[in-house]
């Protein structure tokens, strides 16, 4: 089977590559007729954890999809989908997705409130669009920005968020955010609260895989 | 990669276990990864088209997902989703899905209204669950069963019907019944109609790829 080729694009800006390619070996492990290449947008140090952040991130994200060349599909890995709609736009013809809708597509199969834990305390808007009415957000205390993940407390109170979504009645867990991905925290989640976690970059990697077989004969 | 292994229920009865296969095989050659048992339930020799022969069938679905032996997830091959949460009620800890919830939550990633094309006049019960307010449902004429589907003139009818959605403001198409997999109409009535078109069998699958790879550490 020839590999699917994706460009990958990190809303919170690196230097370092591995970092950078984090996203994209977590998707090429769990798919290997995946090939996955991988971005970030510069100068968004601390990645996209409001409103304003998003609105300047979207030209970056915008900009770095048209630089990709010979790719099948496009992947904007965040939670938020910022510049989806807008590359879908620019680029006409390729398939473009993010992590959120992908995530709020998969959250939609399973019964029940879906708890949406990530580090703003408001729901992506996919999943407020998606998933309208049947939401439970919690965000973990002292997490502001992706970077708050990577403590022990940070990954502490993300366990206990979790808990708390699960105590208020979710059914399922959509991560908000894919800093946790970054974390690795999914499956210590899942262990921890006893309940299915959807993985907004493993979500995307799921659409990916369809994108990539839906045209065979 | 360990194989995945599926057990996946057919809801159209035959003796003819190449064609009991042939969802299973889709599934297969789509995603090597996943291996797939496949088995039809007894005497529903016209499958399910109205919701009488879907209640007769439900309890015949349950006792054939209790016969599978060391599978690891279970999939009702039917876009109406028969039996789904019996199943999950009658063998908790294994994760069940069918054609209907799959496709459904597929087609949610898309924007604008989802086109429903299938054998009966009224939408599988996931999709209005989970699409309500954005589903146009079309039936093709002199297609009432999915034996029907197998004739050139069912198939001609599909793809007009297609049209006739496309027409009606659908930006994408969700397939109603799996017949239309048997019939490997999905890439044609793509090609005809220009629009995206969300295989049931293909959207079992990918929901079940995701089962396979998301507890992977």
């Amino acid at each position: 089977m020839k590999k699917f080729r994706i460009g990958l694009i990190r809303v919170l800006t690196s230097d370092d590559q591995d970092f950078i390619d984090i996203h994209g070996r977590f998707i090429e492990e769990r798919f290997p007729h995946l090939e996955v290449e991988s971005r970030c947008i510069p100068d968004q140090w601390e990645g996209i954890h409001n409103h304003e952040l998003k609105r300047i991130a979207i030209p970056k994200i915008v900009e770095t999809a048209k630089g990709f060349k010979d790719v099948d599909m496009i992947l904007v890995s965040c939670a938020d989908d910022p510049g989806v709609r807008e590359i879908r736009e620019a680029l006409p013809g390729i398939p473009v997705t993010g992590g959120g809708e992908t995530t709020a597509a998969l959250a939609s199969r399973y019964d029940g409130k879906v708890g949406v834990l990530g580090i703003v305390d408001y729901a992506p808007e996919a999943y407020e669009r998606m998933l309208s009415g049947r939401i439970i957000v919690a965000k973990p205390e002292n997490v502001d920005s992706t970077l708050d993940l990577t403590t022990p407390q940070g990954r502490e109170n993300c366990l206990k968020t979790g808990q708390l979504l699960k105590d208020a009645g979710a059914a399922v867990i959509a991560l908000g955010c894919t800093g946790l991905t970054t974390i690795g925290i999914t499956k210590d989640l899942e262990d921890f609260v006893g309940i299915p976690v959807i993985d907004p970059v493993l979500a995307q990697g799921v659409f990916a895989c369809f994108e990539a077989v839906r045209r065979m004969s």
